[in-house]
């Protein structure tokens, strides 16, 4: 088992250097071609790979000057060809429209090793709300 | 694997009828001693059986003529001894300050099977929020 721990730990190294380096391809990769995908923004559920690839061009292409992306609290699940890993994020930087953003997000991966690689068929990101105003609680910090 | 697939989707169908009952019972012992979770109200990270039991709790009694769940889309993959589920579910009700719910949330369940009984470990609900205004978008509809 701890090589494929080891293998789902490297998909979360994988997607911090790619989203470090605004580099869309790595993350394609790893999509498989059903991926059923849940975002911080709508819409309420992103289904099929072209709509999550999408989606990611689109967030990178409103931090034109880079993104910080740091990841803890990593957990990891897996036996034969299934997986999932859960972990927090902290995404930084200043948008296109000069909103400085500094949020922490709840990830959560499944995947599924197909010939060999495993492949995320599974994306929820989310931050909570605060019930009471209806506002998304885009600073609550670990 | 038909088998357990059947066994993750009556996990679902557990929690719809429970969560209808506002029994917390079949939840409790649903639970991981060690499980992690990302709920749609704040903290970021509940951490712990004990826990997300409080939060149920507290859910239930926000709702003092009952819950109204429904669950659609639900997704299963699963190995071994391990699995995970994703859904849409809808909400409704009102609530102990009279305010009226209808909302729909993403829900991922990540499972484990310890002892021949299905255990959740990771189980993460939101909705999205709109970046533009910074508010939860608690009626987008699939």
């Amino acid at each position: 088992m701890t090589t494929a721990r080891q293998e789902l730990r490297d998909v979360v190294e994988e997607r911090v250097a790619a989203v470090r380096a605004m580099d869309p391809a790595p993350l394609a990769a790893r999509l498989a071609d059903d991926v059923v995908a849940f975002n911080v923004v709508p819409p309420l559920r992103l289904s099929g790979r072209d709509e999550v690839i999408a989606q990611t061009h689109t967030w990178f292409a409103a931090y034109p000057d880079g993104i910080g992306y740091e990841v803890q609290d990593v957990e990891v699940a897996v036996d034969g060809d299934v997986g999932f890993v859960s972990f927090l994020y902290h995404v930084s930087g200043v948008m296109a429209d000069a909103t400085a953003v500094d949020m922490w997000v709840r990830a959560s991966l499944g995947l599924r090793r197909v010939d060999g690689r495993w492949l995320i068929v599974h994306d929820h990101e989310s931050v909570p709300f605060d019930p009471a105003s209806g506002q998304a609680l885009l600073s609550v910090r670990p």
